[in-house]
């Protein structure tokens, strides 16, 4: 898809609304992807994520290590995929070629892209001190890019056990929030 | 509305999708409510959320001082109480009464719950390591409350600025995710 750099100001207006995210690593020249579903914006600019990666996941090391990671942002279209990435593990699996999605460099990270997803998030861990107790990794925004034709997504959000709710109808109401 | 008790170990299911929330709060006999978005599933059970109330809100004192709170998640006929909550402060204006919302005493909180909410969590502090530096506070979920009515919530998601995604039809894919 091609993207266009996205104002750092403007990345709450992405994950605010709870999107089902694929995070992308890189360690070794092993690229993975997790799909994700724990995760909260914490500060507007620079933009601050806060988001759980388990033990458990094969993504966790490499975040832990290399510090870096990319917040991908897919819709309805990859329903599958985001399930059959959840579904299986990068120690076995080369999740990309696996399920059809294709790498793209970063700009300011070693993890890929994924063209697929319509929002990339190139980001750096800025904090580790919850990670020990919760796994919990604050993350800063360095880069990010949007494919301009996609005006309101059709994201996915995650009920739980493979139901998801899918985007539906936009609304605005007069408001001073940011 | 009339809600049932509802399994702790359920509730990562109603905040995963990431609607917008209303926190309430009560601190020397006054309840307040607040709007908030910036908020994430932690841990399983007992379920631990994340969440971020600005030391601008008056909510933060009560929360601070108090530990306690309730989050209740609104439907879509809500939206315009979501935003007049969102755009006062309880430093000057009872909210409920303002905004005709009904609260209700909780079982193990001294904040209220919200009547009209489908859906309400009472929640205590649990973890306040990174409130200084980031308004971000740990709950654990004590007691959960849910209208059994409610199959398919029409849930709002905040996209910024008043601007609302209203969560869409729900999809089923085969999924050993949790």
């Amino acid at each position: 898809m091609p993207k266009r750099s996205f104002p750092l100001a403007k990345v709450y207006g992405l994950l605010e609304p709870g999107p089902v995210v694929l995070l992308t690593t890189a360690r070794k020249g092993q690229a993975n992807i997790m799909t994700l579903s724990w995760l909260t914006m914490m500060e507007f600019e620079p933009p601050l994520i806060g988001c759980v990666v388990s033990g458990r996941n094969y993504s966790f090391e490499a975040l832990r290590l290399t510090k870096e990671c990319v917040i991908n942002i897919p819709t309805v279209d990859l329903a599958k995929q985001v399930v059959d990435v959840g579904n299986s593990s990068g120690r076995k699996v080369d999740k990309f070629g696996a399920f059809g999605l294709t790498p793209v460099p970063a700009s300011s990270v070693g993890a890929p892209l994924i063209d697929e997803c319509y929002a990339n998030l190139e980001c750096k861990v800025a904090d580790t001190r919850l990670v020990n107790q919760y796994n919990f990794f604050i993350l800063e925004v360095l880069k990010a890019w949007v494919d301009p034709k996609v005006k309101d997504p059709r994201t996915i959000h995650h009920r739980g056990k493979g139901v998801f709710m899918v985007a539906g109808e936009t609304v605005k109401l007069r408001s001073r929030m940011k």
